[in-house]
Order: C-alpha cells, then structure tokens, then sequence
C-alpha cells in the first residue's frame, strides 16, 4: 500500500537544528561570517554558560559549527564559526521553515473578513 | 547589571508549538478551519497512532485544539480543530518564525557571488 504523501510532514526540520537555543545559535553564527566569541553568542542568544556549552557540543557533533582558538590582544580567545556544511544544512532547514509560513499563509487572508478592505462597502 | 538584549533569543519560540510534530498538526489544522480527522491528520502530518494521541494531549492541555465527538454516516467521528487561542498563539508563533528567517536572510544576498546576475558582466 502506498503511503500517502503526508503534506504537513516537515522532514526537512531537522532537530539538531531545530531545537530553540540551537536554532538561536545558527541564526547568529550565520549572520556573523567571522565567528562569533562565547561571550557573545551567551549575550546575543540569551544562553548560559552550561547551555551555550551543552547545545554547542551538540552542533559541533554534527560538524555544524566549529570552535577556533586564538588570541586576541594577547588573551586566548575562542571563535566560534559556523561551517560550510553547517552553512549549507542551516539554509536548507530555513527553506522548510518558509515552506512552513507559506503553508499557514492561507490564514492571513481569510483574517480580511476583520480587514475587509479589498470588499469595498458598495451599499 | 542591565542584561544584554538577547537579539536572537527568540523567546517566542513556545516549546509547544515549536515541536516538530506539533508544528505540523497546528499548520495542517490552521489551514482546515473546519477541522480534520484523526485519520486526516495522521496521513497529513505523517504520524503513528501513538505519536499523534502523545502530541494531541499536549495541544489539548494547553488550550490550542480541540476535539469535537460527532457522527459521520452514522458512525461515530472525532474532528479536531484549532481553538481560537490556539490561531492566536500559532499566528503570534509563526511570526516569531518569519523573524527568524528575517534575521538570517543577510546570506541569501551573500550567495549572489555564485548567482551574479545583479552583476552583469561589463567586460
């Protein structure tokens, strides 16, 4: 018997990436090409330090993101990146998620029975 | 100390809603506002009895859908629709998705260097 196709499914919503903190993480490392420091992935994702640690083991398990050490002003100081397969995958899991908000879409318009302003009032 | 703002924290991501299959039964039934059968909504979202009884429990409890004990032929039919909280916490959680896809979205434009057809070639 064949499956049917299950049209809601989400395959594609990996939960590596998926899950909230680490969702959070590839956002920032994605727009930040340069690495970013623990310092500021805690700040900018809203993570403590044994979060930021747990869900980074996580994602550099699935070589998604790497951890570079290096100095800064003499300090060491570790980078961490996001890695062009991390890069690529992260893409193709946000490309799930707007298939995702173009599905719900049909909902917005029916809200124009509140909103109807493309039914001008002809009475 | 004032705490950072968390840029992409994402605190909207609910964990009811942002759970995969959760997901998928919320954005099936958003778009089914007359509601689906369990056995729609196990075709539609590729789940197993189990899978679907554990997360419709989850949606249940926490006010997002609702089932509706009816008669379809004569034969007894459950038809589980989204409760008007749940299109309002659902509508709240896919705009904190778009977020998301908006704060990532500087990459796309980065790619144009492998598609550079903004850059035609003068030469």
């Amino acid at each position: 018997m064949v499956k049917p196709t299950a049209r809601y499914a989400y395959d594609g919503l990996d939960r590596v990436m998926h899950e909230k903190a680490r969702l959070s993480l590839l956002t920032a490392l994605i727009t930040h090409p340069k690495g970013l420091s623990f310092t500021e992935l805690k700040q900018h994702c809203g993570l403590t330090d044994g979060n930021l640690s747990r869900h980074m083991k996580v994602l550099q398990d699935a070589g998604l993101v790497a951890a570079v050490k290096g100095y800064d002003d003499n300090r060491p100081l570790t980078t961490v990146t996001i890695t062009p397969a991390g890069q690529q995958q992260f893409l193709e899991y946000l490309s799930v998620l707007e298939q995702v908000l173009r599905d719900a879409a049909p909902l917005p318009a029916s809200l124009t029975a509140t909103f109807p302003d493309a039914e001008p009032d002809l009475v």
